[in-house]
């Protein structure tokens, strides 16, 4: 077996940006079988056109006791509710995984009611774009992007080492483990906020002002890249999340209230050291 | 003469990012010459050796009798200043540019001095990236950029015309004349809001949390490239133009405010309200 291929029957749930992209991730990894499964039919079609899946199913059956890795890629609530319906097909010792953006929720629902003899490995590729479905999709949107696993006393080593390797497999170019409360703290900071500043910035502009399409740089289109944003996705990770996400915003909206005090004083010290403070943090970011 | 030449004498006042990338875009266009000034003496053998300027000066002086446009890419004081101390040694029907980031007061200023034979053309390329100085100058930034031109009634169309095809020539895919007034208010908004945001973003972050950089994804780094920021250059754009762009940082808090309202109180309806308008707005940004 040659070390680049990923000899495991694999099924990817939710055929979407994510689901779509791991399917292109696996395909050229002679991964022995890659199914779909999706309920919209047209973008199942679209997946075995494009020679990404073997086969499509609108919906979990007795197909999956095949199955050695399951992939979910829905929102957060179909996650649980997906395992929760389809668990009973599985074969003992199959692996799923998931690649939720909040984790606490999703690990200790699933956990739940899980039996002993299935393992959830809770994943979260730090991959995407601010498009959405199959046609957005893109091996590409793993390359050299971080995942996190956040396994709990529940994993084996068997099955967190399978869902390292993949992610490792499909180009990602590091792998974390941490708790899964961590992982909402941090994941709050480092994703959930970005969104909420790209879309209040975007619908701050000056009703106004008509057009600035010519009158932006680099600065605007990178900060409001992702106000193009999934609604029912995020809208769902927000209100799931929203205790911590806005005590997030409320330190955000004390350091921008910091840095507008020194400038309403023009006191060109403060900003000064607000800037390098900055700087060195923004450096140490995308330090090799 | 080849359409694609630009048969003129240019001067460009200070090397650094701007000024070398303006030197780099002219140089293959046949510039009959140019020539760069910066006080400091290896960034000027830094383009002499890299063969974008033909002789370097520390500073202005007679030579500059022979120029027939010179681009002055300096802080906006240290702009003013430069016109103020040389244009006595400029022909008559020379044209001067500059490409500060705000206008107002630098298109007064310099036009309450400048003698009728002379014309400033005021410019701003609306390129950049994150870094300082020569090193990081390079003429792809200009690349399908945006590029304002704020005239004002002393403006002959001699002279608007030679920015505007100079912006073409190097590359600006879009040419656009506004007032200086209207400038500084959208610019304040599509470019000194967007760094107060990064800025203050990077600095929010959680002192107890030593290393994001395993859980960061592209939103995070959109949102935060610019954090690393030209510190003296933004420090005098933010204080020349402290009480617009604090307008347009409550507008920001008022809106990310109105986001936060509805995370707190879970009202999925009014957070979906919330992206799909940010959504909408950022897709008629991105329209050719």
């Amino acid at each position: 077996m040659d070390d680049s291929d990923f000899k495991l029957k694999v099924a990817i749930v939710g055929m979407g940006l994510i689901g779509g992209s791991y399917a292109m991730a696996l395909r050229p990894l002679n991964t022995e079988q890659v199914i779909g499964i999706d309920n919209d039919k047209n973008t199942l079609e679209s997946a075995l056109n494009m020679g990404i899946i073997d086969r499509g199913y609108e919906r979990g059956g007795s197909f999956l006791k095949e199955i050695d890795l399951i992939i979910i890629a829905l929102y957060p609530k179909d996650t649980v509710k997906f395992v929760k319906d389809n668990f009973k097909y599985l074969k003992s010792g199959a692996i799923i995984t998931d690649t939720s953006g909040i984790k606490q929720c999703v690990v200790s629902e699933i956990n739940s009611f899980l039996p002993e003899r299935l393992e959830f490995v809770p994943g979260h590729p730090m991959a995407g774009n601010e498009f959405k479905g199959i046609a957005g999709a893109s091996k590409d949107i793993f390359k050299d992007a971080n995942y996190i696993i956040t396994p709990t006393a529940k994993n084996t080593s068997r099955g967190i080492n399978l869902i390292g390797k993949m992610a490792r497999k499909i180009g990602c170019s590091n792998v974390t483990c941490i708790s899964p409360e961590r992982h909402d703290r941090v994941i709050t900071f480092t994703s959930q906020l970005p969104h909420v500043i790209a879309v209040s910035l975007m619908n701050s502009q000056d009703q106004n002002e008509e057009n600035i399409k010519s009158f932006t740089g680099g600065s605007f289109r990178d900060a409001t890249r992702v106000a193009q944003i999934n609604t029912s996705l995020w809208t769902e990770l927000f209100t799931m999340n929203s205790d911590i996400l806005v005590e997030e915003i409320e330190k955000f909206e004390e350091s921008i209230n910091l840095l507008k005090k020194a400038i309403i004083s023009k006191d060109v010290d403060s900003i000064k050291n607000i800037f390098e403070k900055a700087s060195s943090s923004r450096k140490e970011l995308v330090k090799r």
